[in-house]
């Protein structure tokens, strides 16, 4: 095992993000957080047969009783009726406010088990096990938890800061291929949004990315996670430079919306939009097309789709219309000034998004 | 119009409680948080009948554009259910994260009112305009919202401090009898936990709160805020003392939750249970005998009920074991040391309760 901890600064919240080979099962990185409470694993159909008995063997010799919470997988459960399970169960364990609940999964385990620690009692201590490449650089660090409505992805959910992040890059051996792309697709936007120097490695690297070379995803991880601490510290309630982590994700949520959740995976939808932001940030002068198209070549090596589906221009208006970023109905956007460095945009006439969807 | 303000202190998230007479459609008291925004009116089947208009036509006058959200009356309808017509309200009027939400009403429109400010896109502005004594002088203070659960009551919700409370004595005028008692019961809490004088007070004043009396309900309920604001600004988030607020309420959300929600108003179902633990205070040698009936002697004179309802005592343990204060299974209450002072006591033994409820 080696590991490394980054911190993320938010005072009497701050907590680390440990990264390393085969830490998943360490009790001491989970014995500061765990030790004589009741430890509820919130995990998945898929990830309970891989990771969560190591998870709940640690978290035994690091002194807590556990139990175990099941969701069925996937972004079209990330709805009340998942987070009720949740609910039910704590509530007939009788899981009180010293309760830590241990999310053991991808994105949706992450975002479903941190929304229920926030709102269980008003409010549990969560830890973050993430077992995807997208919650290890992404979901499960800056405390955004959420679930879906019907009407818009993420619509209800609480600020909630876990106590830990514990990633182990170990296990993303058993990721799918397509999931760890859609993983790739955050790790580019971190370089796109705020480190040119990143993107270029992360171009040198695209192979050894898909290939899973330990070192390679271990400095990938790491180099997010400091971009996302860096700015979750900065911003935690999103006043300002956090929007900057939306890049691609206004365009990115409306293909996810509009295909139902789970056709697209949120990195897919993610890598497409930020072509079409990038290609948005060309046609309004912030960059050459050259730039916008470097992107896009590099999201295709790592087998990611850089074309959104056709869908009505009146759906991609309705759909951004509700995003979270907006003001009065106005369309904020992310865009890039250059490669390594993004801008909120907010009025964006309907009009320019028209023309680049036209094409 | 007369007005007077109380601050509860919370650093940046300090608000100010107004009380008086009439104030409900006072535009400028609105107007320093809601000017040029959405601001969605959440209310009840009958408050919106009573109250809703003038409260809309003040925002008018303080700039803001306005909805309105009615949710059907009572305790029975404080769960997702509500929520989601929130929420999908919200939604279709593509509410952002400047939309305010107001809550005109009891307890149960305040408690869901905030808890779906606290949670719509993580968390928007909420006021409180409160049209009960008991919301008036516990609810809408203090930043707790919540929803029930079918497993137990307030189970699931978030602390969220409202930006405004406005608290006027007219729409009082047309409470029915039982609320206004069921207030009652939480102003004589905040004298039995904290101002023996207050008690005294209470006392000499019982017709005088009965029969409204404008200067008696409006100084009841500015020192009921006065003590509530003080004890919130020491612990905002009931990691010590703000515990003591749950005087009689252990064993009252146990009768609540036993007979159904709504069956009993919450604050007679506190009313019970303060006698039960005012009782068991003296059984444990904390107060003289004496003192219990005395808070009994002045519940009934408030017309509230004293004598909780028969269940069996695996039920009450059952209930009470669910209790948010509780710590590894230990049921904790808070009892009396003398009329006007209150403790946290843990570990109270079932054979205590059983003893107390045996009679």
């Amino acid at each position: 095992m080696s590991a490394r901890a980054l911190m993320v600064e938010l005072g009497d919240r701050a907590y680390p993000i440990h990264i390393g080979a085969g830490i998943v099962g360490e009790a001491e990185l989970y014995a500061p957080h765990v030790s004589a409470r009741l430890a509820a694993v919130v995990t998945s159909e898929t990830v309970a047969g891989l990771h969560a008995a190591s998870v709940e063997k640690a978290l035994g010799h690091a002194g807590a009783r556990t139990m175990r919470i099941v969701l069925p997988d996937g972004e079209a459960h990330k709805d009340w009726n998942g987070l009720e399970r949740i609910y039910a169960a704590l509530l007939k364990a009788q899981a009180d406010r010293r309760t830590v609940v241990v999310a053991v999964g991808g994105g949706v385990v992450g975002d479903m088990a941190g929304f229920a620690a926030a709102t269980y009692q008003r409010g549990v201590p969560h830890l973050q096990v993430p077992t995807t490449l997208l919650a290890q650089v992404d979901s499960s660090v800056g405390g955004k938890t959420a679930i879906n409505h019907p009407l818009g992805k993420n619509m209800i959910g609480a600020f909630h800061q876990p106590v830990a992040v514990i990633a182990d890059t170990r296990v993303l051996d058993t990721l799918p291929p397509r999931e760890l792309a859609a993983g790739l697709a955050e790790v580019v936007k971190y370089g796109a949004i705020a480190d040119a120097a990143f993107l270029d490695w992360i171009e040198a690297h695209a192979e050894a990315l898909a290939a899973r070379e330990p070192s390679a995803l271990a400095h990938a991880i790491a180099r997010s996670c400091e971009i996302k601490a860096r700015i979750v510290a900065a911003d935690e309630r999103e006043g300002g430079v956090r929007a900057l982590l939306n890049f691609g994700h206004t365009f990115g949520h409306a293909i996810e919306t509009a295909s139902g959740y789970g056709t697209w995976l949120h990195g897919e939808a993610v890598a497409a939009g930020m072509v079409l932001a990038a290609r948005l940030s060309a046609r309004s002068g912030r960059i050459p097309a050259g730039h916008a198209e470097r992107l896009a070549a590099l999201l295709g090596r790592l087998g990611l789709p850089v074309k959104a589906p056709t869908l009505p221009l009146a759906m991609w208006l309705e759909l951004m219309g509700r995003d979270k970023k907006n003001e009065d109905g106005r369309i904020t956007l992310i865009l890039l000034e250059e490669l390594g460095r993004a801008t909120i945009v907010k009025d964006t006439p309907a009009r320019a998004i028209e023309d680049l969807l036209a094409g």
